[in-house]
């Protein structure tokens, strides 16, 4: 038996989410039917953590064990020959037994997307857009209070199963690009929601809805309605994962 | 009776193609709804020329018309407040009731967007993918073959119901961009997959598969089967009309 650490990329637009479920598109469903059909045995994915429908990956990881005697990097050029166009695997290697795609996780860092102005329809799939004027340097300020360990019990939408709302932020990056903002968040791991909440909060603090002050009050308030909206999913890409 | 001039965009993706079917969604059947939605009348566009499914349009035109008080520009924002986010109308203008948005095009131009390696899947809709080392300067070359009038039925696909394949092109760039080939085209009329012969006859030609010599034998011979191959409809844009 091996166990097989497989890194991929996809578009979430016509994905209903990561996991697999009863009703609709999975990239879980459509990646492992890949594998079975490449080496004929079913296998199960264990992924760094789920995305949601629309959220897109540029690097997700996951590990699943089967019996092959290749070389397990062989396998990304027939999986790639079979899966759909929105789907396409980065690399696949032998990992150590006690490896855990999701357990083993040290750093996550999310990307969301604005764009800033129309949204044409080539992106309208890729970005989301905001209407208004934006004071970045107020956004950074502000943004620098997620830093550190916190309760983050206020940036967590209310239908979720976890049972500790502490969670590290390593690092967030504001990064302006034309027309578009990159916020790039780095932390130990995310709650239900948590990055769509914090950008849709720096971008009300940003846009003069609310105070810079909202970010510590939320930290300190355990209170999801203190904070400002949760930005769209199809902004939100989980960008890279650190094991 | 007021004629009206719509500019809009798409991106084709999702379309069965631009003109209206039995079978498929089309740009012109969402449009034509959303404009009896807003002034309550049933309506028949009039298009500079159709597009085939999955080819986007940065900048597609149209003529209606209608019975309206107020001014044509107000209808920008009802339409598209109502319009699928892969369509957008970019302006709305009262033009001459003898305007015609299909006869009176002057000039026209495609882009076709080609990535050399890498297609991610964010944008396997979007681009055409690449996979060989291409001389660009001995592509620019063999296009200038292609300025000026020439008949084109070399450049057309078999099932077409056009009566004379002579068409002018004016101009012709290549123009790179990081990993990204752009090819701009611009003529008084296109047959029927003509640009996406074009680009696939160039792209032979960079590779080495096809002599440079082809576009003159092709010009001169009348014959689809001397060029290159199709380019796939993902890479090609409707870029812009000039009447």
């Amino acid at each position: 038996m091996k166990r097989i650490l497989i890194c991929f990329s996809y578009k979430g637009t016509n994905f209903a989410g990561y996991q697999i479920q009863n009703n609709g598109r999975t990239v879980q469903e459509d990646l492992q039917n890949a594998i079975k059909q490449v080496i004929n045995q079913d296998v199960k994915l264990i992924v760094s953590g789920r995305t949601d429908a629309k959220v897109h990956a540029i690097r997700q990881y996951a590990h699943f064990d089967c019996d092959i005697t290749f070389d397990a990097t062989k396998l990304v050029f027939p999986l790639n020959d079979i899966l759909p166009n929105d789907i396409k695997v980065i690399s696949t290697k032998e990992v150590d037994c006690n490896f855990n795609a999701n357990f083993d996780v040290k750093k996550k860092t999310y990307m969301y997307v604005l764009k800033c102005g129309e949204v044409s329809p080539m992106e309208y799939d890729l970005v989301s857009q905001c209407d208004f004027e934006l004071d970045i340097d107020k956004m950074r300020v502000s943004s620098s209070d997620l830093i550190g360990l916190h309760n983050f019990k206020s940036f967590c939408a209310s239908k979720t199963s976890v049972k500790t709302f502490e969670r590290e932020i390593y690092d967030i990056q504001i990064v302006k690009e034309g027309d578009y903002l990159k916020f790039f968040v780095t932390g130990n791991g995310f709650l239900y929601n948590m990055v769509r909440i914090i950008v849709g909060t720096l971008v009300d603090i940003g846009r003069g809805k609310l105070s810079p002050q909202t970010i510590k009050t939320m930290l300190s308030s355990d209170n999801r309605n203190v904070g400002g909206r949760t930005a769209q999913p199809q902004g939100l890409y989980l960008y890279d994962v650190e094991y």
